[in-house]
């Protein structure tokens, strides 16, 4: 993609009310702009990066073998009142036409639970799982940070039925599991910790998956033998680790960036969806949910992934894998750039080329820096006169000098 | 695929309410489910459908050199207050905390043209075009026919911004020449033609791309020269073809699958969005808005390629190219329906395969002629005693039997 011809591109400084370094630096860089607290638009960039992160999820999730769906924002606030969901606080209202009341989805057990229902009879029909990467909505009193705290915001939510808690057990392992591996992908695996959290009325614990973050809003209690940890909720009643049963816990900041939680028949049984067994007598049916914030997580990666001069992206979701400048108007320099330019598209090369007449060499490169892409590939009449390219990853301090008969090959190594 | 892994399996019967082709056999063949009046959960194969047609419309947007954007759902009431628009009678108003006043979005024109403003200042920057594939939502009370006509309902809007009438005219007419590309790749090339519609207070015409169906809401008036239509609003004063003056139009049926306007300032006057000519005088900016109703045109395709068995998909949107039947519990048939399904999957054939032990091969026919792949290939004992397979494309009405050393070839011709 040329550079000019995207529409939304850097500025200078960040909104006075950005209070946070991802909604900082997201903003300075045109990845995303704020529509309203807690709302926000995702411009090219940023789009970019959002769907590669979903996508980094819905491969683990299939891997998983749950099923894809789309549930719909607008529903019946009647599904609310089934479970008894309907009063809470940050569920928006709305009425439509005849004066039908309806809500805005902050989540979907309301929704998948008899939707399920309509499919799944027998035990032969279990288990099962579906998953859906939608928008949420939350009608938050203290939107904040970014995309961290949001009203509207991206969510993976997956849902699973099981007819006995041994199979429930095995697969709320399993998707821990599949959670981990996406972390690994996304760049925080060494981040994360498996954190034990309240599981409400009707569980001991949920977990929560929390990345550790000097900015997180929460305090978790990091076991120093583990990479388990205890939340704020239940350290008073829990202060040891769970898995080794050591007493020695530290408290540190972190970002939730997923939560399981096992709902046993809480849904199940509102919505009155049992299967039959194999002698035809109905059985309940036990039911998990599995959360990530798919843009609260493109968040965290930029308050972890950065510097003073801007984000540095994990390559697996970086808008383009190379950043591609040519500095100055001399011929030579555009023909050089805009060769290699053609011949980067034609192999698939994930590159972003700054082709701006109107921007200076030092612009483009504070540009380069403040959008993070992992690889800044420089060509000017300086470097030309050398007969190289200058190569800089964003993670390392120094360039270095290619020679021109190496780039592609270069580039190839480090970009695919 | 295994058809025996995807939860929301086909139905003997329609819901009682489905008042159209497309509800009853979206909902028969667990394409959709119903959540209310206008509200569907897209389901495991229905997902597939709407992903592959939104990724037609992408590319041709794409091509078109246009920015693809995600704007939000939420958005203030006050931005439709700025256009006059907040008293649009299907816009749906909420209240945040607060007392904030928040509306659901109907379409984007209040949430683009400021956006853009905050990015496009000078002539340098325009023209410039920009698109999204979000969901819509209005309060709609005549909500029906399925796909057709919701409360919620997925579009592709693209809005394209322009300093001269001239390069305004020369854009919207290449958005028409994509749009007949798309059109086109969901085989409905010669269906939909373009109609000429009221253009509202600001313009003589907008323009409409009308399906040709029996069943659709809409009117047009064909000219029976050119594949050129008038609408219903204005064909009282406009009795003549507008491209050859014919006067012979005939009435006819159609769906509206697509529309654009020629906005001129009316929005951007509205938003005080102008840009800075070569002089640095403030000149103001034209604009268009172009649509897509991308669920509806899923509803569209079903309506027009079904017969009294099922739905016969276009291969481009079809869930799977190849529906692959195992018939019986034979242990050869089931070894070599195995193979095949393995080996398809290898070299990357979207396959659904009727793995089930527990239905029949009558039930597997019929499912297989309602969720109406393009290409049917069943292995039995029969077949195999034979050494063939037996294909049938489900548009024809005839089976062929295809020699098992050719089988693979065949579908590689076929299925790509």
């Amino acid at each position: 993609m040329r550079y000019s011809r995207i529409f939304a591109k850097t500025t200078k400084s960040a909104p006075a009310d950005a209070d946070s370094k991802n909604a900082e630096l997201l903003t300075k860089g045109g990845f995303i702009n704020k529509q309203m607290a807690g709302v926000y638009n995702y411009l090219p960039l940023g789009l970019r990066v959002l769907t590669k992160i979903q996508n980094i999820i819905r491969e683990e999730m299939n891997a998983l073998g749950a099923n894809e769906v789309l549930m719909p924002t607008l529903t019946q606030e009647e599904n609310y009142a089934i479970s008894g969901q309907d009063a809470i606080d940050i569920l928006f209202h709305l009425t439509g036409h005849g004066g039908s009341k309806l809500v805005i989805n902050q989540s979907h057990e309301n929704v998948i639970t008899p939707l399920v229902k309509t499919y799944a009879f027998s035990y032969r029909d279990l288990p099962l799982a579906v998953y859906q990467i939608q928008n949420k909505f939350r009608n938050e009193p203290r939107a904040k940070s970014g995309l961290l705290r949001g009203r509207e915001f991206n969510m993976k939510d997956l849902y699973s039925f099981h007819a006995t808690e041994t199979d429930f057990k095995k697969y709320y392992e399993t998707v821990q599991t599949a959670y981990f591996k996406v972390y690994e992908r996304l760049g925080l695996g060494d981040r994360v910790v498996l954190t034990y959290a309240s599981g409400g009325v009707f569980s001991r614990y949920s977990h929560e998956f929390q990345a550790l973050c000097e900015i997180g809003e929460d305090t978790v209690y990091l076991c120093s033998k583990c990479r388990v940890a205890v939340n704020k909720e239940i350290i008073d009643e829990h202060n040891f680790c769970p898995t080794c049963q050591n007493p020695n816990l530290t408290p540190v900041k972190a970002i939730e960036v997923g939560n399981i939680f096992d709902l046993k028949t809480r849904f199940t049984d509102a919505f009155k969806f049992k299967y039959a067994d194999e002698s035809g007598a109905l059985q309940p049916i036990l039911m998990g949910c599995y959360g990530i914030g798919v843009s609260r997580l493109m968040g965290t990666l930029v308050e972890i992934f950065n510097d003073d001069k801007g984000i540095i992206w994990p390559r697996s979701v970086a808008p383009y894998a190379l950043h591609l400048v040519a500095v100055g108007s001399d011929e030579a320099v555009l023909r050089e750039a805009e060769q290699l330019y053609q011949q980067l598209l034609g192999s698939k090369i994930e590159v972003l080329y700054d082709d701006r007449s109107n921007a200076s060499a030092g612009e483009k490169f504070a540009d380069a820096d403040l959008l993070g892409l992992p690889l800044r590939v420089v060509i000017s009449k300086r470097t030309l006169e050398k007969g190289v390219a200058e190569f800089k990853e964003r993670s390392a301090s120094e360039a270095e000098l290619i020679p021109l008969q190496n780039v592609r090959h270069e580039i190839d190594q480090r970009c695919r």
